[in-house]
């Protein structure tokens, strides 16, 4: 069995979450309100000295060490091997790879942190003067979206897969943020193709103080 | 043949020559100077859309798509593959994978960047004011890796491997991001153990003008 510990309105944990589902994989989640300080107790910081969500455990593993992974995006590749949500050569292998990395360096700092700042900050917050430049930033990632998903009906090779799964986490919860899609019209037609692959679930709706806070302008 | 298109100071770029040079494998390295605006012009946009170096490019795939690879570490995976540069089962490869995000996420933006700042940009560029919060974080990745490296002789599982090259990268030059190791003693015996693996080049020296500033305090 496999448990991962993870923040339901988190979208790097919910990627773990929907490919385990389309999997039709057994799993235990285990609720840690990263945003509540419960990934900086001693507890925690053992199983992931780098203090963030999500990471899995196995207990078919003997032993303390080991037994963990860490990285969202490391997590899908452990558990998309040998199915068709990560296949194809090596080289297509590696172009999906290339998407989850442009997901965790150009896309999620500045689409997910400007719904995180918005949604899970008081509304003084002083990280809140950040957001134009991360609405900037996102947009940019926005656009390397769009570029692709005019040709390409997929981020991980010919078909659904991994790197779908990681991109459509953050894109797909992008207003809440404050983003616009409006002018990536690929980007919402694969957001929409993504919504009907088989087995997808949507990331449950935010705590109703962050929703309230997303709810209003800047 | 391979191309690799990069900026001979940048880790990132460096990751590539080293694992290259290290599988004693033939490649053409085409200078970019990305500090100069070069990785935003149209041509270079045609190539990599979301402006960053480094970028392989295969003369061996027809067609202009498909033939660019971008982001350090998915290209490290794919020349690494079937090599002993990344290899172990699937949990192995895949833990391995982990620090490699890692890097990225929670080491390069703050390592590398304070490294940036310091070296190019100007003496007086606001930029500089967010030297201490670099360094903070970059300090919290450093003691990561220590904790690791207290426990584990490499990153890349049992050997030396292409965790180990991307972590290496800007890890062996922190201290011109203003970055004091004297706190991390396994890892800098790990980096020790690093430049005497097989093959090993370091960077080249930064020009002269970013290490004349690196060269100053804060």
């Amino acid at each position: 069995m496999i448990t991962v510990y993870g923040y339901s309105s988190s979208g790097n944990c919910h990627k773990l979450r929907l490919l385990l589902t389309q999997l039709k994989r057994e799993f235990k989640w285990v609720e840690v309100d990263s945003t509540a300080g419960e990934t900086r107790t001693a507890e925690y910081l053992a199983k992931n000295p780098n203090g963030k969500v999500p990471i899995l455990e196995r207990d078919d593993i003997e032993g303390d060490d080991g037994r963990i992974m860490t990285e969202s995006n490391a997590i899908l590749c452990w558990l998309a091997e040998g199915t068709p949500y990560w296949s194809g050569d090596a080289w297509q292998r590696a172009q999906a790879l290339s998407w989850l990395f442009f997901e965790q360096y150009s896309h999620e700092p500045y689409v997910a942190v400007a719904r995180f700042i918005r949604g899970w900050t008081p509304l003084d917050s002083p990280r809140r003067a950040d957001l134009p430049q991360l609405r900037e930033r996102g947009q940019q990632a926005l656009a390397v979206m769009e570029q692709h998903l005019k040709v390409h009906p997929w981020f991980t090779g010919d078909a659904y897969g991994i790197a779908d799964i990681a991109l459509f986490a953050y894109t797909d919860v992008a207003d809440e943020g404050g983003f616009d899609l409006a002018p990536y019209p690929a980007v919402r037609d694969w957001l929409a193709r993504v919504r009907k692959t088989p087995g997808f679930i949507a990331m449950p709706s935010p705590p109703v103080e962050a929703a309230s806070r997303m709810a209003l302008p800047d």
